[in-house]
């Protein structure tokens, strides 16, 4: 049976400052918990309530986790309620621990295409951003500093587990990872919501950089600078700009077709 | 000043029932009353507190509103604090009248891109599909029954303001909507997330209207039946799905793309 100690343990977890003094993630909710099996995320266990194990799905989610040796836990329903963040936590949540990426090991994969985004604080749009760029086959993340951690459980729901498939940078002092990426042969693209050439008539580099910036961030300057070429999306003006999610979906499915 | 009754009545409007009974709605700083006041809404008030007019911005929009003869209040912080939904309303609220559209004045204007949704239940895609629509100068917006109602307050936000300029008529009866739009001439495209042609492939009629179903809802098969394609957005497999206001976002390009 779960403690109470340990109970206080996982649930400290829904505050940032002990995620990452701790380095392990509360996630919650069938399809999450399924994600992370598949991403073979580190669980430290799997907790669920007494008629949990009731559908197929369910089911198959416990077997894969015994399949892998996971800890698997029944909890009073009362104590799911206190870790869960959403209303409908499914009755299945699970302790993991964050994924460890090696930038070096990333970069002799020969990623192509890469995103850099440059303080995104909203957790959905980052959350929306990981999602499609996993659906358009991006290789990797870099997330500058002061943008929202990539392990946050709203950037995490709203990724649909993509943040955990995806290897993801954060932190980055930006304009470093980008002069270095540039000089080992990438071309860099910076999206800006004023004036560029229309992203429709440009010809990705199939070693590619994406970089977009938060919506009520202004980009450093030097990152302007190192891009090799500014793009936009053009519109019919009669709104202000376009949501940053939205436009790397644009931008992203433009460079994927051009490719295929 | 404002007073006790008002200021209850005003409040009473955070709840969909009441906006639904009154036709009014409260919207909350000052891009969303500077846009408001651009769609030419018909306000009730605009509300404010003392120290609301120091800036050049804040101080333009009591004159727009002044200029309009609309009615502008200064209220203590407390009783703007209790109408704000948003933790930072920026000493701004407004109560307005719901735009009133008339859709055979609307077919009347000759609309060449519409959109027609099924069941969006999320207010931050709703929204984000508003503002999407707004910037690729879409016509109008078909919106389901068992959809979040576009004026819901979430919806304004992420539409930044589109939801008051863009003319969508709400808790339709879809199919048949279609169906008329389809004796009229327009061609109809059904975004699916499984099997379709390449949404880049397509040629769009002058006339179009693009189908999105909400990312929970089934479609009914007469809306898959009265479509004349079925597009899809092709990825590389690594996600399940895209979110919906990015699949919206990516035709929306592709078909402004087409046309200029």
């Amino acid at each position: 049976m779960i403690s109470k100690n340990q109970l206080k343990f996982y649930s400290s977890l829904k505050e940032k400052k002990h995620r990452e003094q701790e380095g392990y993630l509360l996630i919650e909710g069938l399809r999450l918990c399924e994600e992370a099996v598949a991403a073979n995320l580190n669980f430290k266990t799997l907790l669920y309530i007494s008629n949990f194990p009731t559908t197929d799905r369910s089911q198959k989610l416990i077997a894969a986790c015994q399949k892998k040796n996971i800890l698997c836990e029944e909890i009073p329903t009362k104590a799911l309620d206190k870790l869960a963040d959403t209303k409908n936590p499914q009755g299945v949540v699970a302790i993991v621990k964050k994924p460890e990426r090696n930038y070096s090991d990333f970069l002799a994969s020969n990623p192509q295409t890469i995103i850099a985004l440059f303080e995104i604080n909203d957790p959905g749009n980052l959350g929306t951003i990981l999602r499609t760029a996993n659906w358009f086959g991006v290789d990797g993340v870099i997330l500058s500093a002061n943008s929202v951690e990539y392990t946050n459980p709203k950037v995490v729901r709203a990724s649909m587990g993509s943040a955990f498939h995806l290897p993801v940078f954060e932190n980055a002092a930006l304009s470093d990872f980008l002069n270095d990426l540039k000089q080992q042969g990438y071309s860099l693209y910076y999206a800006d919501s004023n004036t560029g050439t229309n992203f429709y008539d440009v010809t990705y580099a199939k070693k590619s950089v994406l970089i977009l910036n938060g919506e009520t961030a202004e980009i450093d300057e030097d990152i302007k600078q190192v891009s090799h070429e500014k793009i936009i999306i053009p519109g019919e003006g009669k709104s202000d700009s376009l949501n940053v999610a939205i436009a790397a979906g644009i931008i992203l499915s433009e460079i994927n077709q051009k490719r295929n």
